[in-house]
């Protein structure tokens, strides 16, 4: 019997669960599931003959190389920065291990001893970064193989609500961690090339410079800058390519209206704001407003961001209750924190409501002095409230490359992530068995 | 005799060691110059007989510990972050020590220590900080001291170019420190409070959000605000004060064109750009806007902020080479850091021209049920290139500080800044003889 330890119960494990309990049985598997909350993880685990649930704390060194040692392959869903010690103990033991999270520094730094140790470690392989690896370097290396070359990428990710769940003025509600949805690309300047231009854009412009695209039954989407496009020349074997950008899926109109916020200063997360227990939402706004007691604090909104009043995005601004009389009742916040709960209460995806991840790549290259595009498209609807589109993308390729080291089959040691085409072949192939697949399109060639 | 220990030999010294020297007979001082640059030092003791010059670098403990042992007071001119182990070899040895930089929190946790040894350490006793907290605490002091309560504080500073050279579109030369012109106000969100409502400015607004301030026979400034105004309400005793608003000058017009750098992100110092040796500034402000090639730079930058063509800002940024061809000639440069460059071309003071120091401050409040406003202002212009306004206000406050130390007149001890009677009573007293003095003036009351 083979033994995976899976650390981290959150609730974009669920796809991953199902698919190692559907093949336990047939390949002879056996599933520990560790949470420190143990309750989480019985839940999941659901008293199911071949799996168990276990309380891990995993700062207790103690705790965690006991777990890890009784594993032949250890998945940690934990958020990113915890994964090293991880790392560390399955270097150590001898066992293999993934992670759907951007490889840290200090995880390639590992390489060298996993190599040593024969430690498959493969990151970035969940939805994005994941499946965005998998089905671009798919097409990049079918265009180098015909003896095309690459001269424009792009790729968008977005996770939306479903369309038939898609109600409110914002097109929008979370699907995932809030919080990073409130922080997303405020950490610094975003960085991308454009036709051999380099380009930078600084975090209070960033919703302001969008760029829109069109997939076939879905509509619109607005995308923006994710922060570093430029590392990915390396990642993908595009060391020359003139134009490389990654982005962020919206609905249109989001980000104009999301600037708002961003140009007030509410995405601060930096800072904690003096808050009496009578403040309310309209208290909160007119805290980054200029002192008038004679102007309206909507007029006072209006007038600093010239937003007309009759505007879609004026609309967006009050059915938030940016303007309302609620009560905040936090102690100490930061700007950050009070916007999360204000979106939170009404950007809350209803239990029986679906998501739906939407992945866009555009290939632009030129054959025998031909130029030539590609578009590539995946849209996944959730199933329920259980089998996410955020969990079944996460989740499954997760499963399908642990499925894979067992059965060895993956076996290329050191820290990694899947561009490699015996990774991406047969796990687009499984992908696609699983209902998440990729429509691609020749279109005529329209550079910048 | 007794012994100064001068630590840094920097521009702004120049004022300090003249005053010293002028006294040194009289008193019966001697003054060691100590700098990492012995030439440095050497210049400014000009082989006096009571001055010398030593080598010091302030991070090897033994010439530190050894210089500091032989002086009965210290006068740390270095950097802010360097102040800390000087401090610590003064509170071992029992020595005195003056610094003009802004109390850090490390400085603070050295209270108790200074305090048990006796030792006076002052710091923030330069220009701003420094002349604004003894000019400020007097008028404060006056109308409490009066019966009336304090309603509103605001006090602006600003080192400028003086009158007679102010003779570009900026209205702005460097007197100071470049490096902290230019990265000005990015350390985070800007917090005050006006007529009872906390307001918080995030970085990107913070030139947008500008109050016009007339001092007579000198024209009209224009203060941004200084990150935070809060914590000067328990500094001056002002605890419910209901407005309190500290900030820097500039002349008119100038913040609305700075404003465009930071919303380029020209401003940005936390990465480094891709620069090939043929970029020019022209190629450096085209990063900061979106690609196309058939859109001038200009066009494109007045269109991105909505710039008119015949403004007097567009006028600025052309003035200062912003779309010329000249080469940048730099190694993987920060944003900020070419962004220094181009200015310094253009902003630095020439070796005949004067500059100014502003200061200006509102004090609202109500005696007897009336409501009364105070207006108390002052203007230094250089007399030199040597004699820099900005020499004369840091440096003779720490000089005339010294002197009361080694006097004994101020004798308190512990960490501090200059807020008792004691000691802003004798020092403005003879600030005033050296010709910095305050207008003080009563105007009529004017809230917000």
């Amino acid at each position: 019997m083979q033994n995976i330890l899976l650390i981290g119960a959150g609730r974009s494990t669920y796809s991953f669960v199902e698919y190692i309990k559907a093949h336990s049985e047939s390949e002879n598997w056996f599933l520990t599931i560790a949470d420190q909350n143990l309750e989480l993880a019985e839940e999941k685990a659901a008293k199911h003959p071949r799996m168990k649930a276990i309380s891990l704390d995993v700062q207790d060194e103690i705790q965690r190389v006991h777990a890890i040692s009784k594993a032949d392959v250890v998945v940690s869903m934990l958020p990113a920065h915890m994964h090293i010690p991880v790392a560390t103990d399955c270097i150590a033991l001898g066992k293999h291990m993934l992670t759907a999270s951007y490889i840290s520094k200090e995880m390639r730094a590992l390489d060298e001893r996993a190599k040593e140790a024969g430690v498959v470690l493969i990151n970035e392989i969940g939805v994005d970064p994941g499946i965005d690896h998998l089905s671009a370097m798919k097409v990049l290396d079918e265009i180098r193989d015909a003896g095309g070359e690459v001269k424009l990428f792009e790729s968008f990710t977005g996770g939306l609500v479903a369309p038939e769940y898609d109600d409110n003025p914002w097109n929008y509600k979370f699907t995932w961690n809030p919080r990073n949805v409130v922080l997303a690309g405020s950490a610094g300047a975003v960085k991308f090339i454009q036709e051999g231009k380099y380009k930078y854009i600084p975090y209070h412009q960033l919703f302001r410079r969008t760029e829109i695209v069109s997939i076939d039954g879905y509509g619109k989407f607005e995308g923006y800058a994710n922060r570093d496009s430029l590392s990915y020349r390396e990642v993908y074997g595009l060391h020359d390519i003139p134009t490389i950008y990654r982005g962020t899926f919206r609905r249109p109109g989001f980000c104009r209206a999301w600037d708002v916020f961003v140009k007030l200063g509410m995405t601060d997360d930096s800072y904690q704001i003096e808050v009496d227990p009578e403040m309310t939402y309209r208290d909160f706004t007119n805290l980054f407003l200029a002192y008038n007691p004679n102007d309206s604090v909507e007029l006072k909104l209006m007038h600093y961001l010239n937003i007309p009043q009759d505007s879609e995005l004026m609309h967006k601004l009050e059915w938030l209750g940016l303007f309302s009389d609620a009560k905040i009742n936090m102690t100490k916040p930061s700007p950050a924190q009070v916007l999360q709960k204000i979106l939170e209460e009404k950007w809350t995806l209803g239990e029986d409501e679906k998501d739906m991840i939407v992945m866009f790549h555009k290939f632009g290259y030129e054959l025998k002095g031909e130029k030539r595009m590609i578009e590539s498209s995946m849209v996944t609807i959730g199933k329920n409230s259980k089998e996410t589109a955020m969990a079944l993308t996460v989740g499954l390729p997760l499963a399908i490359a642990a499925r894979h080291i067992l059965n060895g089959n993956i076996s290329t040691p050191g820290v990694q992530i899947p561009i490699s085409k015996e990774i991406y072949l047969p796990m687009l192939e499984e992908l696609k068995e699983n209902g998440i697949s990729f429509t691609e399109r020749e279109v005529d060639y329209k550079g910048y």
